[in-house]
């Protein structure tokens, strides 16, 4: 709950008046930054940004980050959009996913594209048991 | 083309990693300070953040701001999402509003939460003259 606290003050700090939102809509800045924990409540990553599908305006996947500092030697693994829960109390994302299973999930490094290869995101999808989206 | 060479520049500094996208997808970071034009190709504001529907994903809302210093006496027009168009030349969003009408246009102060009026996200789709999402 500390942490959230922390979160959310630095979010209205660099971003005022964004942070509006209804019970059912929230914000793309309010999403950036949270973090996101394991089914055994451990923090496994926060989420760094995520991508719209520009054709048909949905969210497609959560990317988050882990490990590194300032960007350096961190990884990125794309979560699809689905597989993420709000949990209140953790002020924070849920993932069905072990650290274990994390080291085994796809993921990139700041200087890969994974996204020019059209099966990746299919890939994504399998790995976390969702059918794909599109 | 400056403005965009100049905006990128900066989105990179401050999130290294996360502009990866294919061809059909967006990182919502970097739609965040995106310029917008009107038709006339006048500077009518920068996209803030938007607004995601939690219940089917999809982004609502594109969260203009317009006005204003570091925040103070600045507006936030929402926009439908799919009122933009993204155009390369001018490296911005286009929206088919004038100046003059865009000051008629729904939009709300930093301290004012619009949204807990659960028709006002209507009336935005109607004064852009766009069918209601949901």
């Amino acid at each position: 709950m500390t942490d959230n606290t922390h979160n959310e003050a630095r979010i209205v700090t660099e971003n005022p008046g964004a942070l509006n939102e209804s019970g059912r809509l929230i914000a793309s800045d309010r999403v950036e930054g949270t973090k996101v924990y394991n089914p055994e409540g451990e923090h496994v990553g926060s989420i760094q940004n995520f991508m719209v599908d520009k054709l048909n305006g949905k969210v497609s996947y959560a990317v988050m980050s882990f490990g590194g500092f300032l960007g350096i030697g961190e990884r990125y693994h794309p979560l699809p959009w689905d597989a993420l829960t709000f949990d209140p109390e953790l002020g924070g994302y849920r993932v069905s996913v072990t650290r274990a299973q994390l080291e085994d999930a796809p993921s990139f490094a700041q200087d890969e594209d994974p996204w020019v290869d059209p099966e990746y995101g299919r890939n994504v999808y399998a790995f976390y048991g969702m059918p794909f989206y599109s």
